[in-house]
């Protein structure tokens, strides 16, 4: 099993630890930060990545600015966890883990401002709240590693010993507090000999494949072999992947599912070759309110990102046009079953989901 | 149009003309090459590459071996045409027009050395001898544009105006003497306002699609827009696309097709959203003792290629293991028609090509 953790908190120091994602898969540098402005620099700048991640990392964040603050009564330790989550929020404006993070925090602050919940003295009762911040960190983190794991679980009961299995982008460790979501039957089976052997797609063109899934996986021991996105049809037709193990960023009442782009392409040519295809996440990525794939705006990314990032100079000619989505949407129909940490939930899905949501 | 050509000679200068490849798509620089050396020095490193256009490269380098080698007798000159063939064929001993191009110029020699054929004296006969030489060349040479030409018009009374087309690789101009095969139609359409919309996959790893495909399309004025490989199946399912048009490697009697990594994944891709799939190709590369795909041996290639060429640092973990398939293997069901210079083969294949190929 992997020994990294993407975050996590060193109390004693007042420190969060952060595996810096923008070094791998070169360099496995790990920062100590305490202070906000760092915790918000590695935010933005994807030192700290993926959802859940993020999430903690902004968590513990807020709890630190109170801890190492120096506040010397509850209000003004209130004052210092307000002004840190406003600070953190416009870290990735877009990420609604980060809100959703910061938002129960605070909740848990006003929970333990009430007059009643507070044990006197002011000292005390400030200990009291510090203390009470943690422990909500500490549960947002342990909840996203039991759903992890819960994924995992429900995800295993589906695969066999020995089978090969086919990811794409990084749904892994690195994205979540411990096993990842996509990739976390595959650490619990290796835990249970299950022997498989993984092709991850280095995921084009921010190569999440590459340089995260393939490093995690590496480190963890699985046997992961690297292929170029354009080679999974190959190693389909060779017979080499049983199953196709993919995240999602959000799944429609009807099944329809925006995932990493390329997950749709994956997804059509594991129907082709009668290949389960199993999109694997929290149900909080599901949205009922949300009918189906059409109604996800798909954000399109700069040109560049195809044309010169990561090479040593341009690839393609000045002034090319180019089409970068990154994401994209594949159809409820391709799907063999969406796995969430609460079950299965198989088509017709629009039934099936809203069970399990609910 | 577009102005550039692959290769070309300057006959007053005793010079081969070549487009460095190798140097697009950020400086177009040609190279003029006079001595055996550096011509087989231009071909081993991939300066000019595709295999019409290296057959080409090579009869001419012949060619300069003996026109700038200051024979003095028709035998010194066949003596100097030895050498240089025997040396050419070492620069890339696996591609096979280099050694098809190369026969025919030393079977012209043989023809005018004949007793028969020789003007007298040796001064008029070495001229003579040198003349026949340039003439099998600019034969090679005009043989391949017409074949070009000829693809290009029967793919292109298949297409329609208006019509977006993806490729994939580069199947072009800068791989051939002049249209390329899998672009030919979209130059010709471009010429008679067809407005073709084209996306080129940048076909990794070694990014045929975005380094020349790209480039050449782009020179020649055509709506080119590039993507990463992983979006085709986006584009496909905007309705963006309405034909597939690939080269191929090798054809086998059944259809089945080999051609760059990755042409098979977009062939299940069009086969689900119900584009036709062409493959583009002459019927020199129709093999009709190659009963099927199975028989076509894939070479596999180092896995650098997909962590580290052409990036600024390498973009996997260490020692991490890679499938590097150079080429895969389209089945002909998946194949709507396969478009020759003599006409268009449709399914079932076995026979279309063999009437075609005979």
């Amino acid at each position: 099993m992997h020994e990294f953790r993407s975050v996590s908190l060193d109390d004693q120091r007042g420190e969060l630890v952060i595996l810096d994602q923008t070094r791998l898969p070169n360099d496995v540098v790990y920062l100590l930060l305490s202070g906000t402005e760092d915790i918000w620099e590695a935010i933005r700048s994807l030192r700290v990545r993926g959802a859940p991640a993020i999430g903690i990392a902004a968590a513990y964040g807020a709890y630190l600015a109170v801890r190492n603050g120096g506040a010397e009564s509850p209000e003004a330790a209130a004052a210092l966890f307000r002004q840190a989550k406003q600070y953190l929020e416009t870290s990735r404006p877009t990420a609604v883990n980060l809100f959703w993070a910061l938002n129960r925090m605070e909740q848990r602050l006003v929970t333990e401002l009430r007059p009643e919940a507070r044990p006197a003295p002011d000292a005390r009762s400030l200990a009291h709240l510090i203390h009470a911040l943690k422990e909500e960190a500490d549960s947002i983190r342990d909840e996203d590693a039991h759903m992890c794991r819960a994924i995992g679980e429900h995800a295993l009961s589906l695969l066999q010993r020995g089978w090969g299995l086919l990811t794409h982008c990084n749904a892994g460790a690195l994205a979540t507090s411990e096993l990842g979501t996509a990739l976390a039957p595959i650490y619990l089976g290796t835990q249970r000999s299950y022997h498989f052997k993984v092709f991850a797609d280095e995921t084009r063109p921010l190569l999440q494949g590459a340089r995260l899934t393939a490093w995690e996986l590496s480190e963890a021991g699985v046997d992961v072999t690297l292929i170029c996105d354009n080679m999974a049809a190959s190693v389909m037709k060779r017979g080499l992947v049983q199953a196709v193990l993919v995240g999602c960023d959000r799944v429609a009442a009807n099944g329809d599912t925006a995932n990493k782009i390329g997950t749709l392409g994956v997804a059509i040519l594991a129907e082709h070759y009668g290949i389960p295809f199993y999109v694997l996440g929290p149900t909080s990525t599901v949205d009922l309110k949300c009918p189906d794939g059409a109604s996800i705006v798909i954000e399109e990314r700069p040109g560049d990102e195809i044309t010169t990032k990561w090479y040593g100079s341009r690839m393609a000619p000045q002034n090319v046009k180019t089409y970068n989505p990154a994401f994209d949407v594949t159809d409820a129909s391709l799907i063999t079953a969406i796995i969430t940490e609460k079950g299965v939930a198989r088509p017709p899905f629009a039934a099936s989901l809203r069970e399990l949501a609910q």
